[in-house]
């Protein structure tokens, strides 16, 4: 692998990665953008795996190449590695905040619901989520997933996309692991999980248990909603209902925050750590 | 209160409240910039309180007046609220995600670590940061430890400054009730908390104890590190030290994650929540 050099923002080769900070709009195609080295390890992890996610291209800063020798030897030599200075890098990726670092990689469809759920260990623990609207919050929810060990993350049709660059860079690449669904309604997932056999719990402010006094279960999934209204009530009135003690105020926890806490006690609680 | 309208981006009257962004790098005087409703709320409520934080003025859309009546009665009548069409609030705020909701605020200045400490009472639980350089990881962290009764944040002298803007708004308006002192080393820190009896336990992957085997103290301070390489080993090898269990990889928990983790833990143990 010789990285080539570009000079030219508008180097057809380097098209895919032309201006991202937009294409975080607008992720189409199943492209997707990996920022920095340990995202790009990951990157490199995901394709040797083979399930469904490539490289296609890598661009550095000039002046990272020489670190990053053995994490490049980790991708296939056909993947081409290019290099560029800082106002050639700046002016591709149309902003400054990429530590020099960049990849593009390309996804399969994500896989439907069913038959994410289908693959599923009878023992599990699954991140159920609606609503989701901020990418650092996705982000973080999925880093917070990979560290307490949750099969699969499953979200509603209104959540927001995981594969956009931001909740890749805040996931440390856990987007890239942590296998997800996002289709139809929260109803609907609620329905297929009570069909598969989860033990379901909403998380709220209002939760009816104390959050360690969830029992334990085979299969467990935290449901999590929105960041300003929660679950909607339809739904808290149908599922068991958990909360994490805090103090009495006007502004319950960041929903990311709260899930981490959750997820950690929830793996507690069935042994998964 | 009559709102004066705003027309001129130039105007001397908002001049505190001109290219905001900015300000992020340079938060000077005292001065501090209050984002949003939440925030607005937290800055009248303190305003009240007489802590030694003041509002000075307050600027919004024109279209949110209506909606802000009531919080607006909150503040004394003699702060200035003034009014600014879409175009004239972006200019002069200098960027569009305000919410159309800006308020100038002063702070005297932080009190000294041991005025706080010596202002603390028999029980209390702190948090201790050091070299902590993220925003959004500042204000979670004041989020966090609001959420969970912290009597206060301590942090060495290379964190950064929760009064930045945007620590402010990431901690919905936390950095304004949480009382905080910044200023010496981590060491020095450490052995003033020893010298008040805390019971210090420092959070790292690589801790002794697990975070749920924390014996119960009248007085615990919860001791976290910079993002990157945690906290040094030097005060890892001179303090008790907890981890929170999660699957072995090659990233720990965010430190804003692992500190309410953390927090809700030790407030759980010690009886606060």
């Amino acid at each position: 692998m010789t990285p080539v050099r570009i000079d030219d923002p508008a180097d057809p080769r380097i098209a895919g990665l032309v201006s991202i900070k937009e294409r975080d709009l607008t992720g189409r195609h199943g492209r997707f953008i990996a920022e920095g080295t340990v995202v790009l390890r990951m990157l490199a992890a995901a394709h040797r795996a083979g399930r469904g996610i490539e490289a296609e291209a890598i661009l550095l800063l000039e002046n990272r190449v020489d670190g990053l020798v053995d994490l490049l030897a980790d991708f296939p030599a056909t993947i081409p590695v290019y290099v560029a200075s800082a106002p050639v890098f700046d002016a591709i990726a149309g902003f400054n905040m990429h530590r020099g670092v960049l990849a593009l990689g390309k996804r399969d469809s994500a896989p439907r619901l069913d038959t994410l759920l289908g693959g599923l260990p009878a023992k599990s623990m699954v991140l159920a989520a609606c609503g989701i609207s901020n990418h650092d919050n996705m982000g973080s929810m999925f880093r917070n997933a990979a560290a307490f060990g949750a099969d699969a993350i499953l979200m509603d049709e209104t959540s927001c996309d995981p594969m956009y660059r931001k909740a890749i860079r805040v996931s440390v690449g856990s987007v890239l692991t942590v296998p997800f669904a996002r289709e139809g309604s929260v109803t609907a997932l609620v329905g297929r999980l009570q069909a598969d056999g989860f033990a379901i719990w909403g998380l709220s402010p209002r939760g009816q248990t104390d959050l360690q006094d969830i029992a334990p279960s085979p299969r467990t999934a935290l449901l999590v909603g929105t960041e300003g209204e929660g679950l909607p009530e339809t739904i808290l009135s149908s599922i068991r209902t958990a909360r994490i003690r805090q103090r009495p105020g006007l502004d319950s926890l960041n929903v990311a925050t709260a899930t981490g806490i959750a997820l950690h006690q929830v793996a507690m609680i069935n042994g998964l750590i």
